[in-house]
């Protein structure tokens, strides 16, 4: 199939299949993989095939209409049963990421108003939630760029762009609006260890985009930051509490403590479907830790000593007291409280 | 020859000849590379087959013993001054360790004593150095464990171990004498990227000693910090200026900052070789930037996306106030200043 570079995509359906780029590849290779069921797209994600919040939702929304294709050719009677265990292993195929849950749950809503073979109203379901999440973007790359100030370097952590949603991104949304309103001038990126989803995917992003990018190891965030030309680091989250804490790609909390320490402003960019309320705070939030071999090796070779172990969680809790502000669809929360938090999502 | 690992030495004399491991190899390969001429030590200080600060000074040391040989050899008479320009080419090896220029200079200062060929005199002057170093780590580790409680855990970065120094280490002579004596019970290592000294380094040298090691990447540090079990981060220096700020490996400065906001404690080892008192603070270190093909490529292949800049400065300064105790061989000087620092020194 073709690739659309003008409207890059990371999840696409088409053909009557699921098409992933494949992130684990990126950027020397740009490769799709093709998937027909359920297991597999659960496998993807697991994987990282996909990765990225709402990238994540999306594909596991896609993923229901997979099985219930399958479950409707073997029980077309029946299929809202057989289909039982396919949404389970999709539920377990990442653990952090809320928008999983939520495009699931989403998707399930729709089961009993389904009568005859439910494809056709499933998939129409998933393409809104991806066309859902696109407009979310643009929307708050609006919202967030309106908090940037004039010709500033920002610095963002991770991969929060195409790749990592519908399309367009959620903090790589708001750079995005921002460079292309003159408020951004340049924007450093982490290299973000040990994924590299920033040296990899951020950067192969903003290249493609013509905006100006300049990697650094995460251990040079604090000293970029004292040389004052930082104005605002921006971040997506992976699941975000009912008190405002974010669950994001580890390293995100070490960003907010340097931050706060140097005068320099956070900014969390997500669409609502992050939201956990079902969590009063971040102590709650389970963390995935992912194998040591992601630390101790690269490209298949070791690079760490033999016998060494290493600690790998993939996600840490910023808590909401070092947020200056948290963005999202449906308006953006100033110094996140659990009651401005439900003003924004409840009422 | 033969390598003794009862007694590691990064930088060995032997034979003439000065040896260095070569440690952008390690830890796949233990590979020693011989040395004749000081040309070829000053590129191998350059492409860091040695790295360190006091390693680097004493692999200059050996230099300068080469360096008067080849003097020698081409007017014996003459010799104090056909040194000069390979003086010069070990001087501008490495800019940020002011240990190189502390050993140029001691060793520079016996030349006037010396009468007929130096380079006996000069080869136990580089010994002494070597020595004198080593006892400093043995006494700076007895030290620096008196400030760890009891059965705790500590956090390092980079490598400051054998193979950083004249043999033992500063920072990990401190961890070796806290393992051995009980106050440590486990060692977390960032893994210290770009270059992955500790993955590569410092996990290959605690990993013979049978003591536990866990590596983290640099933005995890924040959430073990945050989990409350680690005591104290002890890290090395490669300059520390009049007034107690000091010059250390990239990353490190975000250490500092991070164990103050968690109520870590912070403890700078270094000989005091290491100390720049014509530099009243940091903000006078030169800090060296390296390639930006150390954070782009690993292994010689690319990792970051085509068209990426990188910004590679591998040092950063870390400001005495968020200095818990800098140990040195001559004491220990805790929350330091300018005073404190000159009791210690001048008097």
């Amino acid at each position: 199939m073709t690739q659309h570079y003008d409207t890059l995509r990371a999840v696409i359906w088409q053909d009557n299949q699921l098409y992933l780029i494949d992130q684990r590849k990126l950027p020397q290779e740009h490769q799709l993989i093709s998937l027909d069921n359920a297991q597999d797209t659960a496998k993807a994600i697991h994987d990282m095939v996909v990765r990225g919040a709402p990238a994540i939702g999306i594909t596991a929304a896609y993923g229901v209409v997979l099985a219930a294709r399958a479950a409707y050719q073997q029980s077309p009677d029946n299929w809202m049963v057989t289909i039982a265990k396919d949404m389970e292993i999709l539920a377990n195929s990442r653990p952090t990421a809320v928008n999983l849950c939520w495009a699931l749950q989403r998707m399930q809503a729709l089961f009993s108003q389904i009568t005859g073979n439910p494809e056709s109203v499933l998939l129409a379901a998933a393409q809104k939630i991806q066309a859902e999440d696109i407009a979310a973007n643009y929307f708050m790359g609006e919202l967030g760029a309106g908090f940037l100030p004039e010709k500033s370097c920002v610095l963002t952590h991770c991969n929060t762009g195409s790749l990592a949603t519908g399309g367009y991104g959620t903090a790589l949304g708001v750079i995005r609006n921002g460079y292309a309103g003159g408020k951004i001038t340049h924007v450093y990126a982490d290299e973000t260890r040990p994924w590299l989803q920033g040296a990899r995917l951020t950067a192969w992003e903003l290249v493609q985009d013509n905006i100006p990018v300049t990697l650094i190891v995460e251990g040079a965030a604090a000293t970029l930051m004292r040389q004052g030309n930082i104005s605002w680091v921006i971040v997506g989250a992976d699941r975000i509490t009912a008190n405002g804490d974010v669950a994001n790609k580890i390293g995100t909390y070490s960003l907010a403590v340097l931050a706060r320490y140097h005068g320099v402003k956070f900014m969390v960019v997500a669409p609502s479907s992050t939201l956990d309320a079902q969590l009063s705070d971040g102590s709650q939030i389970v963390i995935e830790s992912r194998s040591q071999a992601e630390v101790l090796m690269m490209n298949g070779q070791a690079i760490a000593a033999t016998g060494a172990q290493a600690w790998n969680p993939v996600f840490d809790v910023t808590p909401a007291e070092l947020i200056d502000v948290i963005v999202t669809e449906k308006g953006a929360v100033e110094k996140p409280t659990t009651e401005k938090m439900q003003k924004l999502f409840i009422a």
